[in-house]
């Protein structure tokens, strides 16, 4: 029964008309619709706000008191995507627990290149610390490309000396810009959503001429010690599968806590239909419960 | 703090009087010893049975009736150990979910070499299996060899066209008797319980010269295909990491539904020590939530 609701869901996701490595403003236009297309439920809350320089459209649901802060990365390859679409996902990550959520709208390629979207994930963490919210009450989540920035993200919280957040979660990763994963080939068949070929071209855009091998351009091939506890899950459809799998060795390698869930049968983010899919509410509430053991509730709000 | 816990604990290890590569008679009363030093809980109830012609100690906590029979192998490195020495940590499991754990007597290396331990794991499962508890009321745990023995256990109910349980979880697994992982070397000076030697020593016992590359000996050199959810866990401070590594990605790729989580610090198996250590305890707390998430309580119990 739950097999069936992975397989239908991706059967959606194989007819929709998003081409991931098609033209940029199309596609941008198709991305947002297809994430926005579903109301919100009425007791989620977003408002547009700014970390620094950098915009961010904040999420809670429900009344509760926030018990820490978690800024997300949405996906679409660095090239699509936007903090706005990325609500609907978010607010079902935030109606499981009771921290706010601030969703960053960094800057995209091509119109801005690597490393554009790194600077601005380093400018909004360093903004909630100059607020005065302590590291510890901070948590980090990415998906698909987003799940890539926010291990760069935490790469540069390193580099600048700065404490690391509670912990990160990273959903269908993309960490690897050189695509060298076994699984861009095993998965290319089953895969609904993603292509190598669509991720070479926004690769291409993201990169501008920078080698992919980068770390803060492909996290899997940085040296990862002293990240926080991480958070990975990945869909057995997927061609990112490979990234996600090296990532939680590599990882634990470098002394990481690591926690990895696999989905056979998921398709590349599939956590964005828990409305409907039995195993996306599961892979939130894993989420959500990772997030809670880590995160230190501010006393102050 | 936790951290010192884990130190304190490593560092008991690395002061023990164990050698697991040393005479088999005496170290298995030492192995016994250190295992059995513990006085056990008023509220753990245990008791001798046989599960077909294998002998094992059923082991219960409280008063809660059933929801579903573990079928758990101790470690050793198929030469010591025993039932009755594993009821310390199988009755911590125990404590945090309702099922009835059954630790088999599986019988030793060098005296009954493989498969003989694979050969009676099957005939436990069988036996369950006769008596009419239906397989996804079953779930499976192993720890180090136990926890190979427990894929190998998989591998063979495959093999003979029997229903898989519900779920497998294994703790610090001796998953390659090739002894190929990287962390055999990167934490040969950091691992306070194992070592290469030992390990080869105890792996010729049990092999008498069988390939050690032979799937039921090594599952993780096998077509993981078909086996149930799997729960790895293992510690950053032992040489058999990599085992847990390469067994997590190698089940994924088989669409196996993957969890792994890794404690960085850790020792071999130190989920024995969830009384008096806090990542233990946590662990453990996993373990039970997996299991009770995976099993499907017998009605009629």
């Amino acid at each position: 029964m739950t097999r069936s609701q992975l397989d239908s869901v991706s059967e959606l996701l194989q007819n929709s008309p998003l081409d991931l490595g098609g033209d940029v403003e199309k596609m941008r236009r198709v991305f947002d619709e297809m994430l926005g297309s579903a109301p919100l439920p009425d007791d989620v809350r977003t408002r547009t706000t700014e970390l620094g320089t950098v915009p961010a459209v904040e999420v809670r649901v429900g009344a509760t008191a926030s018990a820490g802060t978690v800024l997300y990365f949405h996906g679409g390859a660095y090239a699509l995507g936007s903090a706005a679409a990325s609500v609907g996902l978010v607010s079902e990550i935030a109606r499981r627990t009771a921290v706010t959520i601030l969703s960053v709208d960094y800057r995209l390629a091509p119109e801005h290149p690597f490393p554009a979207a790194v600077d601005d994930a380093l400018a909004a963490y360093r903004a909630l610390l100059d607020r005065g919210v302590p590291a510890d009450s901070i948590a980090v989540i990415g998906e698909s490309a987003g799940g890539g920035l926010a291990l760069a993200l935490l790469l540069a919280i390193r580099e600048a000396g700065l404490p690391q957040p509670s912990s990160a979660t990273v959903l269908s990763p993309w960490a690897d810009l050189t695509q060298s994963g076994s699984t861009m080939d095993t998965r290319a068949d089953a895969d609904p959503v993603l292509t190598r070929r669509a991720l070479r071209t926004r690769a291409a855009d993201y990169l501008a001429g920078a080698d992919p091998h980068s770390p803060p351009a492909s996290p899997l091939h940085a040296d990862l010690c002293g990240l926080p506890p991480l958070l990975i899950q990945a869909g057995g459809r997927e061609i990112l599968l490979d990234d996600a799998l090296r990532l939680a060795a590599r990882a634990a390698h470098a002394d990481v806590p690591v926690t990895l869930r696999t989905f056979p049968g998921a398709p590349h983010v599939f956590q964005g239909f828990a409305p409907v899919v039995d195993e996306a509410a599961q892979a939130l509430d894993q989420v959500a419960a990772f997030i809670d053991s880590h995160v230190r509730p501010e006393g102050r709000r």
